[in-house]
């Protein structure tokens, strides 16, 4: 069992409708040591690889992902939800479904920030349905950009989005994922 | 001129209705050294003074106040906007007129990560009219906590927000802060 598994255990809180609260270390309070152990571990999985951009999704992949170009020592582009009139009218736009509030976002990204030159690697802190990735996917396609590699912090395997885009052929690495997961005794399975 | 006065010279950008645009470098794509070197200048800054915790508010803020509070040690917590389902029911919640998005939004920190014991120390990317500030300080006393200081990258000063603050005692460090800004000449007036 890993760092991020062992801390799941102890601080997680499972809830009804396939819910892991994590909001006390990784995505309302934001443990700032396990973030970096975190940045470190995507950081050992990808070496070798060229990466010259890292790409997530506001909010919650935020913090994650800085830390995460500060260790790779390259920008980091967070696609926006919903327009704001601070981004020019030239921009790559999505439609994502959001697993946690239920409601569809436009999400974009400036072309100014992607380019058919970046390698990028996505990171986000969570993955359930996958739907929040298959719009970054889909935005560096409509860039040009290379996709080097995934990083998720946890994965809900049981939810299938991560399987889907490792058939897909992304090279997807997930530090925790939840096989199965109960509300009911606070039970939770990682994949081995 | 500091390095953040001259990042924002080389590379910001004025649009009609008093709009700095620095969405190359500090919030659309991030540049990682600069976002570290002002959490080190925050550092520098508050030296001495007490700090158990970082509060922001998404989403921008969140590079910053991630990657500082790397540097200072501490959790970092960010206010969330608009209610989720992944929030228990017990949160202080406060109403931020957003100048950027001309919009209201429910701004929401739960009970659990403030405390009366808390020291903290609240950042955000920009400063305007001091809204979204005047939100994190109202949910600080909701908690009871002590607000040691504000730390911002860029205050628009001739919007006041930052002025409003100083002269309720507040202690505000910005690391640029604009006097004037003129979108048909481009230039850039800072205050001395």
């Amino acid at each position: 069992m890993n760092f991020l598994e062992e801390k799941i255990l102890a601080d997680g809180n499972i809830k009804q409708g396939n819910i892991l609260k994590v909001d006390n270390f990784l995505n309302h309070q934001i443990d700032v040591d396990i973030i970096r152990q975190i940045a470190y571990e995507f950081k050992r999985r990808f070496k070798g690889k060229e990466v010259t951009k890292i790409l997530t999704i506001e909010a919650s992949g935020i913090a994650i992902a800085a830390i995460a170009a500060s260790v790779f020592e390259v920008p980091v582009v967070f696609a926006k939800k919903a327009k704001s009139i601070n981004i020019d009218g030239s921009v790559y736009c999505v439609e994502v479904e959001s697993f946690t509030h239920k409601n569809i976002s436009q999400v974009i990204v400036s072309k100014k920030y992607l380019s058919p030159d970046d390698h990028v690697f996505i990171i986000d802190d969570f993955m359930a349905n996958g739907c929040a990735m298959n719009g970054l996917i889909d935005i560096c396609k409509m860039a040009g950009a290379t996709v080097e590699g995934i990083g998720i912090a946890i994965e809900k395997g049981f939810q299938g989005g991560g399987d889907r885009l490792r058939e897909r052929g992304y090279d997807i690495d997930s530090l925790a994922i939840v096989e199965s997961m109960d509300a009911t005794t606070g039970e939770i399975e990682f994949r081995a």
